[in-house]
């Protein structure tokens, strides 16, 4: 059967998080029923990465098996009419490579953090963005963040309910910049613990106030214990921003623009 | 009675737009609400943009008499308080001169429209941008765009209940650009027709599809006649991001970050 690769963008505040669930509607089931609608087929749709209930996606990746070798561009455009009832699209559609997995194949994950920094609250970015009213100093957080990256136990950025073997992860990259009210926090790895991004975020905001240094950071990593972490930031904030893979499936037609 | 300005932001989906209407919500009347709430004042509310419904504000400009002189950042925390069930808040309030007057006293507006070109529709981005999913070429559409520049006849790009007593405007200044998957059409004049952004950059959009050259717009612009405009761009798409006044009544403030 033909492997498909989407890339995928959702508003996740209607949703219980990327994976099916039995309590509420979830995008995987939404692109499946999207797939059963346009094929007829009961297929399974596999994702790069988890994401918890109401967090966004501008790049998620998923990989689909369909008995028909749907010209891509007619994958997508059938799916987007099917998803019509649902804040999601498929931005892109591709023909991967039997072995291509949007999970495993994975070779990096970026996420980006939005918080509104303000004395307002959010009027047009309402669950799109976490609003934190006391000014923030985007360049000391973004200076403590340095000591996160590399090969680290992340057990104190972690859910209590996180699946991984490990807690042992390695961070490429993370920054923190203003953008007029903004502040964005991108982080990059090959995989994630769960609700890593959303525990960071939350201690990198005590830093930002003040009420952390950066040495107080350091310790909170160090301590290897999740009650060292700060409160863990909202999932609004949150945006799944772009996998990759060792072969970007989706280059080529984007540089046709028939995608 | 001390003359207030607010900088009010709002997500102009659920209302009938900026004015009071009998026919449903509008931003004045929950912001007339809101202040009514907090003060127990009937005061009316002057906005320096009618928007339609549906178009969006960053920056609208709006004052108000009130008995009580209260301290700018109280008003601008209490308003928001009360105006938590709507997706409108007061970036900043400020003192002003009883000879200020949001609509009358402004010297230029600048409104941006964001329209999404790209083959898929919009999961993150619903009612904040026009969907257009064929390609648009942003350079010939800006390009084309500097003949609008200058005092002219606007008469195709008015809606037909237009009220202002003439159709002549001068247009400041209109640029057109990419960002990724966006193009942005930055306007800025003293003061605009009713529809006049959305009636050109509906226009623009068969310019930069190649339906119509750069010579067809000057010609819409010539005819002064509106059944030669083209068809109007949706409210969704449109924004006011900013209202320039001889002074800002805001910049003390936001140089303070006490605004």
């Amino acid at each position: 059967m033909p492997r498909f690769a989407l890339l995928v963008e959702y508003d996740g505040t209607p949703f219980v998080g990327w994976q099916r669930q039995a309590n509420g509607l979830s995008v995987q089931q939404v692109l499946e029923e999207a797939i059963t609608a346009m094929t007829g087929e009961q297929a399974r749709v596999q994702g790069a990465g988890r994401t918890d209930a109401g967090v966004h996606a501008r790049g998620q990746v998923a990989h689909v098996d369909l008995a028909r070798d749907w010209p891509p561009h007619k994958l997508r455009a059938g799916l987007n009419f099917h998803l019509k009832a649902h804040p999601v699209a498929v931005r892109a559609a591709a023909r991967v490579a039997d072995d291509f997995h949007a999970r495993f194949s994975a070779t990096a994950r970026h996420y980006l953090y939005r918080i509104l920094n303000r004395p307002a609250p959010p009027a047009l970015e309402r669950q799109r963005a976490w609003h934190v009213p006391q000014p923030l100093d985007a360049a000391i957080m973004h200076e403590a963040a340095q000591a996160l990256v590399g090969r680290h136990d992340f057990t104190t950025f972690r859910a209590a309910q996180c699946q991984a073997a490990s807690p042992v992860k390695t961070l490429d990259a993370i920054a923190v910049r203003r953008h007029e009210e903004e502040l964005h926090i991108h982080v990059s790895a090959r995989s994630f613990l769960h609700n890593q991004v959303r525990s960071i975020t939350g201690s990198l905001k005590l830093v930002g106030q003040g009420k952390w240094t950066a040495g107080d950071l350091r310790a909170a990593l160090q301590a290897c214990d999740r009650a060292a972490c700060g409160p863990v930031a909202p999932p609004w904030g949150l945006y799944l921003v772009r996998v990759d893979y060792p072969e970007n499936p989706f280059a080529m037609l984007e540089q046709r623009g028939d995608s």
